[in-house]
Parts: C-alpha cells; sequence; structure tokens
C-alpha cells in the first residue's frame, strides 16, 4: 500500500498490506522520516469536477460519497468504496489504495517510496572540539591534542586519520584560533573544520538503478529528507541493458573506465546540484550510502564485469564496501566514504537487500514475497525467519523493449487499456494526456490482460480473430490495434473516428494495420507470456522450495518505478502472480531508495542489511530440477473464470 | 664500536663498546644480518706499505707488531695497541677501534652502520593459494573464496581489501587459472599475484636524511640487505638545512608540492634503481619503511611545516603512521604502504628513535647516551629503564656552514688536521687524497681540538697569537693556516713551500691571509664553541635532570655519518663530551638507517619502536631552569690539563 501525505499536518505511514496505516503525527528528535510519500493527481485543483483522483478506502467504516462523487463515480465504484481524493478528510487511522493513473506524471517520475522510521545513528558523527595552543613547556602534536580531548570528553577513540585530513589539520586548527569540528566515522577522522560545524552534517544516498538514478540529501543530524533529485543514467548510451553495458564495458579497459566515468560524472553533477540548491558544499557531505544491482555497483567502482556476464555470474565480493569517495573521484568532505551493503548473490544486488531492509518483510510474521520487477526481476521469499531470493531473466518488454511498439514510459504512452468485453472498443489513457506515441510496460500488460478478460485471446495466448481492431501485417501476424498515433487520450476515439475520417474502410468489418496504428501483436503476447512466466516460475520455485502454497502467502510487495504504476489486478489476471488476492498485494515504489537512506542513516541498520544479506539464501533457478516444468506451466494465461 | 667483516667466513658484530664484539658466523633462516659493515682501507692492497689501515686493537693480549707494522708505526702508537689492519689475523673474539681515517671514501660516503640481528616478522606475508573455478551450483564469490581458503589453509582473517587490488582480482584470478599468491598486511589483502610468488617478498627501508637519503632493498623472507644506494636529497635545492626548507614550503601550497614531489621523485628514481638492478619489479615491493626527522617526514608526506618551524616546534603527529604509498605517489604494490615510526616530540624525529632502537640504548644496563650529530644534535640518556631526549641547536658549523673555508665532506676536504706542539706545523689528510679546497667538519673539529692541544687558543677560543701560522685579515682578524690550495695532502708542505714559493715571505716570522689560504679563523673557533657548546649544554642537563654525574656514564654511542668521521678523543677534548675515556665512546655509523630496517622486517621491532617512542620523555632544553648556566659553562674549552 502507497503512503500518503494528503494534509499538512497528517502523516501516512504506509506499510504493506495487512499493517494498520498509522496517522500519527512525525515525531521529532532523533526519529527519521525517510522517504516524501507519493501524491494524488488534483488536476482540478480538489474541486471535484476531474475524477483523476480516484482512490480505494479499504476501511470498513467508509463515509458515504458526497454529491460530487456520485456525479463522477460509477454506482459500482461507490459500492467497491472507491472515492475522489480530493474530496476526503483524513481525521483517522486508516487503510488507502491508490491507483497508480491517481498519480501525477512529476511523481511517476519520482516516486520516493514508503515512509519508514528509524532510529538516526548515522556513522559519522561531528564532535565540536575547544583545543589549547601547545607551549614549549607542555609541547603536544596537533593530532594528540584531538585524540585527547575525543578521549576525555566524548569518549571517542580514535584508530585512524584520514591522510589528507591530516594534511590540512595544522592549518584549520590555526586559523580557526584552535576552534574546530571533527568528523568521525568508525574510529577514524575524516573531516576537520573551523569552529563549530556541528550542525552541518550531511549525506547523500543513491539508488543507482539501470536506467535511472535517485540521489537523496540527507541530514545526518535529523535524518530529514532535505532534497531529491531523479536523473537517468547517463550509461545507457553504452546500451539499454545491463548485458549490453557489461558487453562494452569487457571490451578493454578504457571501455570500462568510460563507462564508469559517465555514470561518477552523472552522481557527482546530480550532488553538486543538490548540494548547491540547498547551500551546502559538496565538502560537507560525511558519507554516501549506494544500492544498486551487482553490475550497477561494480561499473561505479571501476571493477572489471566480465565475470558478471559469463556463468556462474557470480559478484566480486559479496561484503559490504566502504570505499574513500575519493577513489572514485566523487566530491565529498576529504575522507568521506561510499558505502555499499553487500549484494545477496550474482546478480542480486544491494538494490534487492535494502528493499527486503525497507518493507521489513524479513521480520514480519507470516509468508511474504518480495519482487522488483525490471529486466531481472529479483524474488525474495521471507517466512518463519528465512529468507530466500531468486533471480528472474524476465527481460526487457516490461520496460518496451522487444515489444513492437513499445517505449519507455514518457508522455504520450499508453499506460492503461480497457477493452469493453461486448463491443472490444479500447480505451487508452496515456502518460500526460499527450497523443498516443506507442505503449508502456503497464499499457503492454493491461492490454494482454483485457484481451484475455474480453476472450481476444485464449489461454495460450493466441488470438480467436473474432473483432474488427483485429488486423494482419504484411507478415500475417495478427494484432490488436489500440490507438491511432494523434489520438486523444482516453476516449473510444477509433470507434468513433474510424466511420468518419478512414474513408477507406467504411462498411469494412476489419481496421488496417496499416497508417501507423499501434497495436499489440501476436509476438507481443508471447514476449510477455515469457516475462510474466518467468516471473512467476520464480515465485513458484520459490514456494515449492520452502514447501508452501500460494495460499499461506500473506502478502506480496511489488518494489520499484515500474512496479507501482502496474495494476495489480491484471498482475494477477495475467497470472505473473497466484491470485492472493488484491488486499494481498501492496505497492511500495522505489524501496531501494528508502533501503539506501536508512543504511545512510543508521550503523544499526546497517548491521541489519548485513545480516540480512548474510542469512538470504540464494536460489539459482536455471539449476533447480524442476525448473522446466515450470515454465512450461508458467507460460500459459489463466482460464477465463479465474479471472477477477 | 664499528664492526668489521674482515676475512669472508668471519663476521664482527659490533655492538656499543662495552659489550664483547662476537665472531660467531652469521647464522641463517629466519635471522637477519642488517647492514653490511664498515671495510677498511688498504690502499696499498695490503702490502703493509701505506700505513692507512691503521687499527687499535684494545685488547690485552695483542700480539706484538711484526716488522711491517714496526717501520710503519710510532713507539707510541705500537704502545697504545695501533697495528695495521692488513697485518691482522682475526682468529678469535676481540674488540677493535677503528679510526674514520681508515675507511676507504666509498664506505665514508655510504655508511651503512651496525649489523643487527632479528627476528624476520614483516607486517606483510605472502599466501599461495590454489582457488576453485565458481560454479552455478555452488556460486562463491573471489573475494568469498579467497577469505575462505585463507581462513581454512592459513587461519588470515581478512578485514579489508585495497580498493585497487580488488579491481585487479578477477582478471588477476582468471589469467592464472585460479592459481594466486596474495599479500596480506594486518588483515588487508595489498597485493594479488598469478601462480605462486611466496619467494619474492620484498620491501624498502629509507633513512631519509637532510642532505642524504639512504635507500635499503630488502628481502622480506630472509631479511637480507639485497642492495643498498645512498642519493642526495634532491630539496637541497630549496635550503641546505631544515629551517630553509620549511621557511620555502611555508611560502604557499604550490611551494610545499613541490619541496615534496623533489623528494618523492629521489626516492621513486633511488627505488627504480635498485629494483631493475636486482631483477625487481617495483610492483613486488610490499612494504616501505621510512625513518627521518620531523621536518622531513612532514616534506615527505606534503604535511604543512608552518607549525615546525615555530614555537613550540610540535610535530602534526605522535603516532606511528602508515600511509598508502600511492597517496605519496611511489610506484609499489597497488595497496603497499609506508610505514613511518613515530617521532618523540617536536624536532626529534623517528631517526632518533631508529637510532635508539638499533644501538639498543634503551635495554642495556647502566647509564647510556646516544647522540646524533647534525644541524639539530639529539641526544638520549638511557637508563634505569628511563629514556629522556633533548634536541639542541648545534647549528650547521659541523656541515661547514658558517665556517670560513667550511665545505661538505667532499673530495679535497681537509677531515684530519693535526699540528706539531713544538713547530706548529700543521699536517692535514684532505678526503680521496685530493689537493686540499676546503674544511669538512671533521677537519674543523681537529682544528680546534690541535690549536688548544698546543696552546694556540686559550680556553675561552681566543688565539694566542704565537705562531707564524697564524694571519691576520683585513677585518683585523686572526687566523691560522692549514693549507694553501693545491697542496699536497698529508705533509707539512706549508713549511717547506713557504721559503721557497712564497718568495716575499722570506725572513717573515708570518704567513699572509691572502693568496686564497685555507684557514681557520677566530669566528670559525667560535662557532665551534657555540655548536659543542650547545651538545655539551645537552648532555649536562640530561645528566643533571637524571640526577647522575658523566662518571656514572657506560658509554656514549655517536651515531650517524658525521659521527662516524669524527675523531672520539677530539670530540672530548674540546669538551663536546665529557671525558668519559676513550674506551666508552662507540661509533656506529647508520643507526638510523638500520633501525629503519629494523622497523620494515618485523612487527616486533615495530612495537618495540613505538613502545620507545611513548616511554621516551622529551625534554626542552630552552626552558629548562639552568639552561643559561649550563650554555655558559660549555662554551668554554677545557684547560690544557684535562686533554688526552
Amino acid at each position: 500500500m502507497n503512503e500518503k501525505k494528503v494534509q499538512g499536518k497528517i502523516k501516512i505511514d504506509v506499510e504493506p498490506i495487512g499493517k494498520r496505516i498509522s496517522l500519527e503525527k512525525p515525531t521529532n528528535g532523533l526519529k527519521a522520516i525517510v522517504g516524501a510519500g507519493i501524491g494524488i493527481k488534483t488536476v482540478c485543483g480538489g474541486q471535484g469536477v476531474c475524477g483523476k483522483c480516484r482512490i480505494i478506502i479499504m476501511d470498513k467504516n467508509i463515509n458515504p460519497p458526497n454529491s460530487r462523487e456520485e456525479k463522477m463515480l460509477s454506482k459500482s465504484e461507490i459500492d467497491n468504496g472507491v472515492r475522489l481524493s480530493c474530496q476526503q478528510v483524513f481525521d483517522r487511522d486508516m487503510k488507502i489504495y491508490i491507483p497508480a493513473s491517481s498519480l501525477s506524471e512529476e511523481q511517476k517520475l519520482q516516486v520516493k517510496g514508503v515512509e519508514k522510521e528509524l532510529e538516526v545513528d548515522p556513522p559519522v558523527k561531528k564532535y565540536h572540539l575547544k583545543l589549547k595552543r601547545s607551549t614549549l613547556e607542555k609541547p603536544e602534536s596537533d593530532l594528540g591534542q584531538i585524540k585527547r580531548v575525543l578521549e576525555s570528553e566524548y569518549n571517542i577513540f580514535i584508530k585512524d586519520i584520514d591522510f589528507e585530513v591530516l594534511k590540512m589539520m595544522p592549518d584549520v586548527i590555526r586559523k580557526n584560533s584552535w576552534d574546530v569540528t571533527v568528523a568521525v566515522r568508525d574510529g577514524e577522522i575524516i573531516n576537520i573544520e573551523g569552529g563549530d560545524s556541528t550542525e552541518r552534517s550531511y549525506g547523500i544516498a543513491v539508488d543507482l538503478g539501470t536506467t535511472k538514478i535517485a540521489i537523496f540529501l540527507m541530514d545526518l543530524n535529523n535524518g530529514k529528507t532535505m532534497d531529491s533529485k531523479g536523473v537517468m543514467n547517463p550509461q545507457i548510451s553504452f546500451g539499454e541493458d545491463v548485458m549490453s553495458r557489461i558487453n562494452f564495458a569487457m571490451q578493454d579497459p578504457e571501455s570500462l573506465d568510460k563507462i564508469q566515468s559517465v555514470v561518477v560524472e552523472g552522481i557527482r553533477e546530480g550532488i553538486k546540484k543538490l548540494c548547491s540548491k540547498n547551500s551546502i558544499k559538496t565538502s560537507e557531505i560525511l558519507e554516501m550510502a549506494v544500492v544498486g544491482n551487482t553490475a550497477m555497483h561494480h561499473l561505479l567502482l571501476g571493477f572489471p564485469v566480465r565475470h558478471l556476464g559469463l556463468s556462474p555470474f557470480v559478484t566480486l565480493a559479496e561484503d559490504p564496501l566502504s570505499v574513500k569517495a575519493r577513489e572514485v573521484k566523487i566530491d565529498t568532505a576529504p575522507g568521506a566514504y561510499i558505502y555499499i551493503p553487500p549484494p545477496i548473490a550474482g546478480f542480486v544486488g544491494s538494490d534487492h537487500l535494502a528493499m527486503i531492509l525497507s518493507t521489513g518483510i524479513d521480520s514480519m510474521k507470516g509468508n511474504y514475497l518480495g519482487v522488483d520487477i525490471g529486466t531481472n526481476t529479483e524474488i525474495a521469499l521471507a517466512g518463519n525467519g528465512t529468507i530466500t531470493s531468486v533471480s528472474t531473466a524476465s527481460g526487457p518488454a516490461f520496460e518496451g523493449a522487444q515489444i513492437r511498439y513499445g517505449m519507455r514510459a514518457a508522455p504520450g504512452a499508453i499506460e492503461r487499456v480497457i477493452i469493453d468485453e461486448d463491443t472490444f472498443v479500447p480505451t487508452v489513457q496515456t502518460i500526460n494526456d499527450k497523443p498516443a506515441a506507442g505503449i508502456c510496460g503497464s499499457g503492454i500488460l493491461d492490454s494482454v490482460a483485457e484481451l484475455l478478460r474480453t476472450g481476444l485471446i485464449n489461454e495460450r495466448g493466441k488470438f480467436n480473430r473474432d473483432s474488427k481492431y483485429l488486423c494482419r501485417d504484411d507478415k500475417d501476424e495478427y494484432q490488436f490495434i489500440l490507438a491511432h498515433p494523434g489520438d486523444d487520450n482516453g476516449s473510444e476515439v477509433l470507434d468513433k473516428k474510424e466511420p468518419d475520417q478512414k474513408g477507406e474502410k467504411k462498411g469494412s468489418d476489419k481496421l488496417s494495420c496499416d497508417d501507423g496504428v499501434i497495436t499489440i501483436t501476436q509476438k507481443d503476447v508471447v514476449e510477455i507470456q515469457l516475462a510474466k512466466g518467468a516471473i512467476r516460475t520464480g515465485i513458484d520455485i520459490l514456494l515449492e522450495n520452502a514447501d508452501i502454497n500460494f495460499k499461506d502467502i500473506d502478502g506480496i510487495i511489488i518494489a520499484g518505478a515500474f512496479g507501482s504504476y502496474i495494476d495489480p489486478r491484471n498482475v494477477m489476471n495475467i497470472g505473473m502472480f497466484p491470485m492472493v488476492g488484491l488486499d494481498k498485494i501492496s505497492q511500495v515504489g522505489n524501496a531501494a531508495g528508502v533501503g539506501s537512506r536508512m543504511v545512510l542513516l543508521s550503523n544499526g541498520q546497517r548491521r541489519k542489511a548485513e545480516s540480512i544479506a548474510k542469512k538470504t539464501k540464494y536460489l539459482e533457478l536455471t539449476v533447480f530440477p524442476s525448473f522446466t516444468d515450470h515454465f512450461v506451466t508458467a507460460m500459459q494465461l489463466p482460464k477465463p473464470k479465474e479471472i477477477i
């Protein structure tokens, strides 16, 4: 369940469904609120006239609809708890479901994940020291005095000092009249500044995705997210997916340097802009935490990746890494480190670990599945104190690749599809209400689900060929027409336009595949079957391995930006997930980004993440005995009667 | 007492006087012989005809002189145990004294210090690992497997890995068929190489002097000194002494960078040449140890030095430092460290600590003084389990600076002076027997001692003006003429030449100050009084502070290259040292260089050095209550009857 800050003074902590949503005010002091919640789109400014802010209130004591709502919503919607967010006053704890279509575009691009309270206990802490000028009678070295005062006043024992900080020390001390602040990380002095700068302790958390990089500027004193920024991963110019980047980096050391330097540059520039906007110097950044899949993690640090691209796809190190930011050429405080939580195995990276950490599925009672949908989909099954993870090669279909009219989730992409079960008229919704330009992942998923629900395709994914919206191209491939380019969004335009504008089709039962229509092809359906089949295989093998039935699942948590936009009903309807029931599925947005902030802010969370990584068992699907059987079954679509 | 390897199969371990000299053969295995000993000059090839290899045998059972020796030596010499080294057969333990004049020129430039046996227990050790290719069924990360094998096969637990080594790891492993050698330092992997390279473990020890840098290439497996090289400290172009270099470095950050980079370049080039000569790659250097005074240590690491140049002259850090060699831009194994033992305080650097460590005065029974003569002379008094150190500003007079005809110890420098007490005819010896070009430190010290012994100056250092070798210059300053430039070395040339060649002086009682004579001036004598006074003040205050009399001193150890060349008799005769007796003074050569090799080779010696640094008390002379009184007294020269 997504979390939502509806009014200034009310905070809704969103936990996976099954947990009560808290409406308590944020506590202050050392409690941190991580994340900014997901807003709801009120295009009309809250007048109740556009109907775009539909939410589902999953509380028994639901208020009756007001007149605005009665006008905008169907009876069936009202009966099912659908209301307009702009007409609600949240004055008590309640569970709400926010469909992706109610999110504003900006929010779709900057999904920030659940909020999470945690004890702020950052790995770097600052100490203000009033030193004394050394004398001939009692000579004492600069470092010696700092160590002595830290020990006597703060009970902090120094084991190391960063080399660059040691170099700065005498000048900083003397230029500031022996009044300085030092930053200490695990017994190492990593910065020295003049005066009392203890109020200014900042950190950077990064969720380094294959496509997008989310950068968070954090206040290490109170744990607040001061600002955040999403930038495209510039490595995309060397290949859209992980494998093509690995292949590029494998060519020669120069290519590895190049692909490393562009992502470093992207992060560095993002940090610079965030800092400048918030009047912070990059030299005030005391710590960074970066989560990402193992390939992103390798390419950020400049590690060779040949072994990642070849079986058995092992990572270089299973350990949490702390690397000096200057070794990676990212501007921070002189001695600052980048902390990278441990990956789990092979392709199961620290982003997956961060998801487990932030959703808390490892410590919930019951059986929970955590799913990160992507080119590789990572799935964790947590239950009875154990966690098992798998990685499935679900492919890039959900990113629009290998789909004839596929595109990324950019303005104009068809993101929602409904097909009338009687007339087969498709209704589509595009991102930002721009003219249809292609189909993005959630639209493709919806299309397949709707084709199945309306009987246009059968359980094997084959078109039944009984609609005028079906056409065949010159390769004789059947396709279902969703839209013509330039069509208005959200209305049954094809039906209306066809007799008038497509003069040559008048009287025809079929529309033409020509003229640049946007369609779902037979091959697209197969691609989605392969993709969802891979994910379902992962889930089924996890369940078989743990010897539990899907009915014993207490919740499935879909993490990641893409996972936030898909319709959970359709996820079940195409059989990607077993039919666990809608109330058991929650979409938590960028859980990895939340996890990255948690390990930035808290030593305790680092230890917890490291212990999760250690206790999580990795299961290699392709060597599981019943893998092929599972995959063949999982490729099938559900029977119509199973559809909800 | 210097040590000398006289015949191939016999080794003389030289210990400070008072300890028996061992003639045992070197032991092998894990025992190391540090240092190469000091050879004796046999210009004539051992024929007993040149008399330049005089030694003093300090053994009661001295052999009578043979005919060669009777011819070459005076009766008084023979009575005092002087013999020719080339005529001796060392077939039993004995104590010998080797005058600096018996050392060859090459040995004077490359004094290597006493040999010392120690347990080889280097901080970096190599382990050969036969790894297994990871499989899909049992995937294991590269680092994970290395850690597991190190733990199970060698009981070595890894806490860290160098970032650059981690980067190299996958390629090195795969290019060498999973057969690798890793180098581990204090739980950190600092190198990885293909195959079994455990036989090739090398280290570099450096004695970083203000004038000269001694670099030793060491085999970390057996502790042997494989090779060594002495290079001039290139910082000399920014000032001959420490203070002028500090002043230069203080100007701006660029100057500091410059003065750092030249010394780094000097060391780097020295290492490169040593490695190339011995068929070693610089990437096989696993560890370095550098000792030096605090200014050299700061300037090597690029630390600011302003605070070193101003009262209270404190060092930046009293801790032992381990700095990655790549941070200082010295080529070594990728993750190798430079270890720098702790300084004692202010100007008392790790070279002094290395001297205390290598001479072992900290653990001897009795009271021992260790003296490093230089621009700053460090003196340690060890006794009854305590060590106290002082630093005295003895000035650069012993380096030839501020002396009218002073020069460094280069060929042509007058290094020995004898004045006939009846005729006042000076006899001088120059370095390398080259025509006299100036006077170096030991010659200046000899001159003052001889002027005093012959009554030409009085106890206050004033010339008595009763020799024809005295002249006055245009400033009316008295000077004693030692030589004319171009004079042959070692004969009473002035006396012979004067009547013939100095025609205008015929019949005159006085020689002229003109014509480029080489003289000792009244001011030179005062400079030496100041220098020796500073050193004597340090000794006297150390004794007063410890409440002991100079007669309770069991030994004085003179360390350092310069200290090896001076005549210990004259050191006492001018009052630089109290009259402890010749048998109590030993000259141990480059004891700091030996100490640097000891801390390179042995963790135990590092811990010992660090504990010595901690327990050594630093005494600031200038704030000692009776400092001025002591200094005034110490400036005086001894009375003639005290001279030995």
